[in-house]
């Protein structure tokens, strides 16, 4: 129809719905190559002095060996007539072939058993993801497979035990990759004149030598009744920073690609500056009009770059800033194979899977279990906006892969140099995908004591450090840092930060209307010459399986309340306040509560510390920006209908099932009005006092992206995080036993003495970390610290002790 | 009556009246001789590189030589027939004498004249409490003396005009310090056989070699209609380790100090177990009866003790944990002397006072104002308990000295040995008091970055560094951490953070009655065998005068609302959200929002950036412990009455007034009903639109004790915090000009390159950080960091840029 746009502009108008599908039909496959880099000779396994973790990990992902068994057996196996596999370099979208596969699961029931009983390994299973193509309607079927190693046991079953949709398959509406970059090719030659007339100035930023790709981005496809219909936008690739985010164009156009029948796709209009266009041809017919109100373009440039424009500070910024060391070797133990990880009486197994990343297993404290399972289960940004692509787009990132966009971490930037790093891999299809040095395990020193007081003739102070587990997904635009965190007194923080580029929306307004409401206003901010930042809730869903004192756990709302007495003390009314303790008797949702007035405490009814109280942990948020939110739309939204209801509250106390493994599935969005697993069926009215309890929590933000956000959001302010905390769970705080702290004493003659506990100084243990932190002992000779009498400590002997409190 | 007790176990019955009047009465005057210590020669003046401020600090306390010729004046004032002073060594109830002395803060009105055009210096006055005994009605006066220099201008006012009750004193129902002292005395004498009886055991610990006191603590005394009545406990000391709140005995008196007539006093009431004794005589009769059921006492012990008992973990716990250095030396410039302190931008000026401790003045980022003035007002502690001690006690803090209970920090511990350590002092009377390295100033490095990015091409990382400047309260069991920490983007965020002896209330609970309810269960839990802690709420008020681009500014709440709406592009109704700014038009108390739900910005609405949007701040809870919550009592407590209605809503926003100073006073509590400043008068429905704002908001917690405070509060899981961060203030990330960072960027023939931004490594800039912070140019040689194609950075040049989102 239209004239070939020039060379130098060459489209490609790949989209949201592109990717998506490279997730699910895995092509390449030069990948058992890869798996030697797995095997016990990886270049770290040694690393950690040869550290062992005292059982094995049931739940690590698949090992080389048993990936390449799983693949033979799968592509031969003639059970049912078979899978008709075709192998990934082969397939077409009219094939079945292998999307994924990775280790399913154990049964929290067997591998309890198991821990207590070492004969009874729990049997190992895997799980298979099949593209079906070779049907009329193309499907995405999920298989168990096992036990593993293969043998005469060894079965392939649906795997819908742990879907409460009964199914173990969804639609897949967008099977055929290769015909959609095509279709979205040939697209891009029909409409270049049209794109080359709006947007010459793009199409080349300049300092390339070769041609960038404009492309289209797509908010999640619409799968309604079997159509795939969406709108695509163009934005410039900005491929100097990677920041093609924030340079959307303000051209979209709405296609429909439903089935697999290239030919039958279309657009079906077009938006561009507030107007609809029924058609190509109508949009290309105003562009050309001399009339058409040509939108000036967004250009990339340095405003999109991270790196420093200039120095701005005349002082002191160019020396290098403090840098935390460890001064006599680490202190916790990882075991880089079994990937166990101790330190300071935690102990715990890690994992990683493709969709969700990391997932911690077994975290005991001093010997005891607290939490079964620990793990992210979906990242939802939800946004809304004035165009047609930030007005409806969401996106489900588990679908993206958050395991598999883990990528490397940079040592002295995102973890301490001496942080030990560890390798994950994972199996797409015939490929491995091997991702090193992608987590990272370290102990810091907060910038404050844990502990301190200054008493009349001594004062006492601790240390407080903290174990991190961190990893880092990538996701497009988006960098989610997940933290787990563990104190010295038994409290494991979860926490995420945000960074990296956010999705603009294009809206110009010229010079003389600074300062007027822009177009978006209503949605966020101006914060470029043309750009309005989209407003977004970033709700990410968590599972903790607890088991507090045993798997029996009840969850006590512990709420603290205005309250009318007359004590018999007293002689009149006083307004006061008292605790009232409420069990909550089925399962449900909760939000943090107003003023912070209730305590959520889960705890075994039958088990007591020495002073009879209930042992328990809090469920609190912790140290994120506030409470972390839920999603705005409390009711629901269109977009996501019943594909992330988990989102609607701020956290859910369910019982443990073994059949119900998470809280959502990475393939809810493609049938979200009747998803894979529907997470409100779960919330169904169980009594929970004393049974094994699950709960799920989010955390996240409503986030207003403002001009800080340019060029990255910023992690410091972008954090959120739930904290379990010990509550009643010890005698007495445990942290004692293992910070280091000093007391400093005053005696009746009047002189201090220091007395450091922690690491052993008197016994002749002697590190370097003497002339980095100055021995006080010395100090209070040289430098009169607690010696002069003026610090509390040097207050007389037998001067009155005073009574004031706080 | 009865018999003495015996020598060991002599009984001193102070009490926290006696305590309150200290600090009001300040009797020892070997002062002056101390002065020296604050001029010029003090040791640490000249550390910091002689870095000098560019304004004189005229926030700063009264110099050595202010101070002397301030009392010099005082004494021999005779306007109006003088003052009528005794030197503080020789008063006594009965006479008028100084009792404190600092400066009055310059009004702001002045100060902004000033810092436009130097030659307009505000005039310096002093405030100076004096107790008025010599009348038939003991007083607490304030008065305004000044323009310091004293010269013939010179006068002594009233101090009324930041005290909205009008006055400019309060009864001072404790005017006689020694003869409560000797009151108690005798008493204890007169009771020493009842006590002997019920606590034989808890008389003298053992291991001391001088008889340590009983004493009774007693909440904040009544003083209702000029009567003074209240109940007093006895707890045992906990010489030992400071514990005494640890170890009520269950004994209770109520007494009537009423009047300067000891003769008049007398113990009103006892309790004990459950039991009221309406005469001394009585409680000795029931006490000496042998069916009397005796209480077992409350024992300190090794679990007081904040040193670890054991090493309880076998791992690596002796070795030293990490440690922050800082390798090529401060970045912080500091002038100590006009206790100014300049980083990455951030300048600002400190004072101190000894009510409300450390202030942080003209508070400038890049050069311009952002908070004229930071401080902390008022601490409160509001307990909540089942005996007559803890069903009442309230705090105040202030009234004890939040400045005038800075102790020194410890280097290593409190704050990193390499930080810059200040000193304060205070005037109490005749006396100074000066306080060695209580103040702390020090950069730290997060343990995560401020900002990163994996992209397709390149990948981006910047340090995430902080400065804090800290100070610590001990208020008798308690230990305050305050925080003003700032960040490299112009965000500031205060923080507070509790440790210390909770107070516990005796509760005996035999064995088999272990796990069923204490008398305590709807206060607090038993937390050792024979004490329940008990609930409190910390409420901790703060001064934020904002000036955000000038000093017109406005409120605006952003909210994030559920939307219904059918956009032209979608054909059909979509639930979603949308943003809807709301001006706050008259001064109000405001709570945080239900699930975050709305932004609070302080903006300017004649001030916008580059792209036309409000410069602004925005007010939102920080990394502490979730929201910080305000007082249970909404509508006030019994206790409290009109003293501290500020801690009833989370933030409040009043318009600046030079006549209103505080929030509230540190005697408010002297006379609660009629305070000398009453916070509800300041909320007084003016317009707010475009006016010069302040911000007072509440740090605190919902305070309810378990087995983990035992022995200490710990800090990491105790915080709370305010943050002010910039919204829309600039026009792109400021942190990017001051951050130090690494970008990796892979090039079209494969290979990764390391920059450095930041320190200049490059410029041959060589530090020991290359030591300890190994080159990653290096390492991306040998350990395949980026170069190895397995970071996203190793995708193949020309890839498809996958446009996936978050």
């Amino acid at each position: 129809m239209a004239s070939k746009g020039p060379q130098r502009s060459w489209i490609v108008l790949s989209s949201i719905v592109v990717f998506f599908f490279i997730i699910v039909v895995s092509l390449n496959s030069h990948s058992l190559k890869l798996f030697s880099r797995l095997g016990s000779d990886r270049p770290q396994a040694q690393r950690n002095n040869e550290y062992r973790a005292p059982r094995s990990n049931v739940w690590a992902d698949l090992n080389p060996e048993e990936v390449t068994d799983l693949l033979d057996y799968l592509y031969t196996y003639e059970g049912d007539g078979g899978l008709n596999l075709t192998r990934n370099e082969k397939a077409t979208a009219w094939d079945n072939s292998i999307a994924s596969l990775e280790v399913l699961t154990p049964n929290k029931t067997d591998v309890l058993k198991w821990l207590h009983n070492p004969s009874t390994t729990p049997q190992r299973w895997a799980r298979v993801i099949v593209n079906k193509g070779a049907a009329e309607k193309a499907t995405i079927h999920e298989y168990m497979v096992g036990p593993i190693p293969i043998g005469s046991e060894t079965q392939i079953l649906p795997l819908s035990y742990c879907h409460n949709s009964g199914r173990h398959y969804v639609k897949n509406p967008l099977p055929n990759y290769l015909d959609i970059i095509n279709w979205f090719s040939d697209l891009g030659d029909e409409v270049s004149d049209i794109v080359e007339h709006l947007l010459a100035e793009v199409a080349n930023p300049g300092n390339l030598s070769y041609s960038p790709p404009f492309f289209a981005l797509s908010r999640t496809a619409q799968f309604n009744n079997g159509s795939v219909s969406n709108w695509a936008t163009i934005n410039s690739p900005g491929l100097a920073f990677d920041a093609f985010a924030l340079l959307p164009q303000g051209v979209f156009c709405r296609f429909d690609i439903t089935g697999r029948e290239s030919k039958e796709w279309k657009i079906v209009e077009w938006y561009y500056n507030g107007k609809l266009y029924n058609s190509t041809d109508a949009f290309r017919q105003a562009v050309k009009n001399p009339k058409f109100e040509r939108l000036p373009p967004n250009i990339d440039g340095s405003w999109t770059n991270p790196e420093p424009l200039e120095r701005g500070l005349p002082a002191r910024d160019i020396l290098p800033p403090p840098v935390v060391v460890q001064p006599a070797g680490s202190r916790v133990q990882v075991d880089e194979k079994e990937k166990f990880v101790s330190w300071m009486g935690f102990d715990f197994y890690l994992s990683t899977s493709q969709a969700t990343g990391v997932s911690l297993w077994d975290i005991k404290f001093r010997g005891e279990a607290i939490i079964y399972e620990l793990g992210m289960q979906e990242a939802m940004a939800h946004y809304a906006g004035n165009d047609p692509m930030s007005s409806g787009q969401v996106w489900l990132d588990s679908l993206f892969g958050m395991g598999l966009n883990l990528y490397e971490l940079v040592p002295g930037y995102d973890c301490p140099t001496y942080a030990t790093y560890l390798s994950t891999s994972f199996q797409m299809g015939d490929k491995a995908v091997q991702r090193n040095n992608s987590i990272c395990v370290f102990e810091y020193v907060a910038d404050y004591p844990i502990q301190r007081h200054t008493a009349t003739m001594h004062l006492s102070i601790s240390k407080s450090t903290y174990l991190v587990v961190r990893s880092v997904s990538t996701v497009g635009n988006y960098d989610y840092t997940f933290d787990y965190i563990f104190y010295l007194d038994g409290t494991v923080e979860v926490k995420v930060r945000a960074s990296g580029y956010i999705f603009g929306s294009y809206n110009s307004i010229s010079p003389d209307e600074l300062g007027k409401r822009s177009p978006g206003y209503e949605y966020g901010y101006q914060v470029h010459e043309l750009v309005t930042s989209v407003m977004h809730d970033h709700v990410i869903n968590f599972k903790a399986d607890l088991d507090i004192a045993g798997t029996a756990n009840t969850l006590v709302k512990v709420n603290v309340v205005r309250h009318d007495s007359e004590y018999p003390w007293d002689g009149y009314p006083r307004k006061t306040m008292k605790l009232n303790r409420e069990a909550v008797e089925t399962e449900t949702g909760l939000n943090w509560p107003r003023n912070a007035g209730s305590m959520y405490v889960v705890l075994n009814n039958d088990s007591r510390n020495i002073w009879g109280e209930k042992r328990g942990y809090r469920i609190a948020p912790g140290t994120g920006m506030g409470n972390p939110p839920h999603l705005t739309m409390e009711d629901g939204s269109t977009a996501l209908k019943k594909a992330a209801t988990w989102s609607m509250k701020d956290l859910w106390i369910l019982k443990h099932h073994d059949d119900e493994l998470k809280s959502t599935s990475e393939y809810n969005n493609m049938e979200p009005e009747d998803p894979l697993i529907d997470f409100e069926k779960m919330v169904d009215g169980e009594s929970i006092q004393q049974e094994d309890l699950v709960v799920y929590f989010n955390l996240g933000t409503h986030h207003i992206p403002h001009s800080g956000d340019i060029p990255n959001t910023l992690e410091h302010t972008s954090s959120s995080s739930v904290m379990f905390i010990p509550h009643n769970f010890h005698d007495r705080d445990p942290s004692r036993e293992s910070s280091h702290g000093v007391k400093l004493e005053k005696d009746e003659s009047g002189r201090s003495t220091v007395k450091y506990f922690g690491a052993k100084y008197e016994d002749g243990f002697t590190v370097d970390v003497r002339d980095i932190e100055p021995d006080l002992r010395n100090r209070s000779k040289n430098q009169g610290f607690f010696a002069n009498g003026e610090g509390r400590v040097g207050l007389e002997p037998g001067a009155a002790i005073l009574p004031f409190g706080a």
